[in-house]
């Protein structure tokens, strides 16, 4: 049996497996695979237009009754900072000449739109059992209502004051997101990547601080990952990276190669991408722009001026200019079906807790 | 019982706990009441004259026939820069001129030696039964020598290529070091801090990756850590931070109390005190001139051109010139007598191991 049925009973799943909503990476395939196996399945929303949300929700509602996760940015909404804007081009400029691309080619605006008054009537009309958030928490008005709706709400905390605010406003469970993720970092209350947090350190010391359930995430990807997150006090685990070898995962063959080949050694937290810190595989942009730069737009418009570039570049197979993003454990994932990986894991960390 | 025992067959201990060595901050007194609690008491050499240590050592076997580990620091003697040497004085002027202090006056020497000649024929004639390294290992003549002595040797990756580097030359154990842990990282194939790796995504990667046992150690503070290190694939735990709260700690009253105060996301990796990356509790020179910065002199040379600052501020009861060091996880430590911790650790997994 597991050692802590908390997550189950909360969110109504049988394993304590929450598959990572990322962005860009997944749809609705690995929701719908994960939450078939028991694992709660996770469908990210940031990039998702009112209607596409719609139409995605519906098509994971015909194939399962079980729970799934809508997951939301909560970001505040850039101000466009024309300079910056301009000295962000002019950064790339150079790549922008290697490759031949027109720099004065318009600009892709931002992808990544915060939770707001237009998804929350959505949540209210689709009803789904959990809700999580990504970058703190959306205002107390609208998180009501998501509440209200009949929703679980997660958020992730990077650090144990993010726990405490999160869990002061009425989060059911917290994500202790250690500095081993990938992708963007949770971070809300700082910007300082310099003092965030290791999962061997942070979870126990947020398990110490809250009430609620905590759920490990960061460097888990295997049985044994999931059987030390129980015995530092998490309720369950967020599993991101090793659901990116999946065939489900929305990611390019470029990527899927990078994460294949990544050693332990080869990621860093960046903000380049997008202007938020987040962790990939080093890259050439990386290597040469950071991985941390002050020269970056502020969140998400950074990513606009690099879509020429990796437009051009990734068809011809080269990862240069892309976000490749993964945690520090890819090396432990095992590529195979998402339904298949959620029972996997947890008859593995079963079998080994019970050993 | 413990779940793995090669540590305890290997070094010759009852409990799968060692010590972290901790230059400046243990001595004997440390060593000798872990040793006789049964598990692995560990002495700091760097700073010891050969002569300080063959007194130490002896003090040590007065009050124990338990094994000891002594640690030495493998690290390139410096090169004197005095370009570099004055650029940092002159980073560091305003401070000398805040706290009054005489800019011309001499600067200390570098006050931590790499294992060498000497200190081989102290290990020759001392017989410790573990010889642990950082910063990698001696070259081959003088590591034979160390094993032809009869001693174990130990040394801590950062990385699975440091770990392979390390099993590879001989190493007996090898001490996965995640970016939790307090001190200087020991990375010796890379000084590139962003790509380092977290204790949860490092441990099972090592493990994987090489034969001999590995002994985890970075965010492991309490029994909880010591589980869940198990449960990822150690044979054994090191543990650091912890110990600073012990009475044993040589650290001054200052340090002791930022160690008390310290939250989880008050750490950073620094190269301002020695010149090399280690983990302190961020304080106002970090702040200022960091945590890492391209101008700092060669490991340990940094440290030389601080001591005055530390001097003239420390006795007035401030922490902002001196190193801090600490672990992520120094919430989760209780102040206790070091044998009466380790006993306690040592129970406290075993019970839960046994749940």
């Amino acid at each position: 049996m597991w050692p802590d049925m908390r997550i189950q009973d909360l969110l109504g799943i049988e394993l304590p497996i929450i598959q990572a909503p990322m962005a860009g990476a997944n749809g609705t395939a690995m929701a719908i695979a994960v939450a078939q196996a028991g694992g709660l399945g996770s469908l990210p929303c940031a990039m998702l237009s009112v209607e596409q949300l719609r139409q995605q929700f519906a098509s994971i509602r015909r194939a399962t009754p079980k729970p799934i996760n809508l997951n939301f940015f909560c970001h505040r909404a850039p101000t466009v900072d024309a300079a910056r804007e301009a000295q962000w081009q002019q950064q790339l400029a150079p790549y922008y000449r290697e490759l031949g691309i027109d720099a004065d080619a318009p600009i892709a605006s931002a992808s990544r739109a915060p939770f707001d008054q237009r998804y929350c009537e959505l949540v209210e009309e689709l009803k789904p059992e959990v809700v999580s958030f990504h970058f703190g928490m959306p205002d107390a008005v609208l998180l009501d209502r998501v509440r209200a709706s009949g929703a679980k709400v997660l958020s992730s905390a990077t650090t144990v004051a993010e726990a405490r605010w999160l869990e002061a406003r009425g989060c059911d469970a917290v994500i202790a997101q250690g500095a081993e993720a990938g992708g963007h970092r949770g971070m809300f209350l700082s910007t300082d990547v310099a003092t965030q947090i290791g999962t061997f350190a942070l979870l126990p010391q947020i398990v110490d601080a809250v009430r609620v359930p905590v759920i490990a995430s960061g460097g888990i990807a295997d049985a044994r990952g999931i059987v030390a997150a129980f015995a530092l006090g998490a309720a369950a685990v967020q599993i991101g990276t090793a659901y990116l070898l999946t065939p489900e995962a929305t990611i390019s063959p470029v990527h899927r190669a990078a994460l294949l080949q990544a050693q332990d050694d080869q990621t860093a937290l960046t903000n380049l991408f997008s202007g938020r810190p987040a962790r990939g595989i080093v890259n050439r942009l990386m290597r040469e722009q950071g991985p941390i730069s002050d020269k970056v737009p502020d969140f998400p418009l950074a990513g606009g001026a690099l879509a020429p570039l990796r437009a051009k570049a990734e068809p011809a197979g080269s990862g240069d200019f892309m976000s490749l993003w993964s945690g520090q454990a890819a090396r432990l994932a095992v590529a195979m079906p998402a339904g298949e990986l959620t029972r996997k894991l947890a008859a593995e960390a079963l079998a080994q807790l019970q050993r």
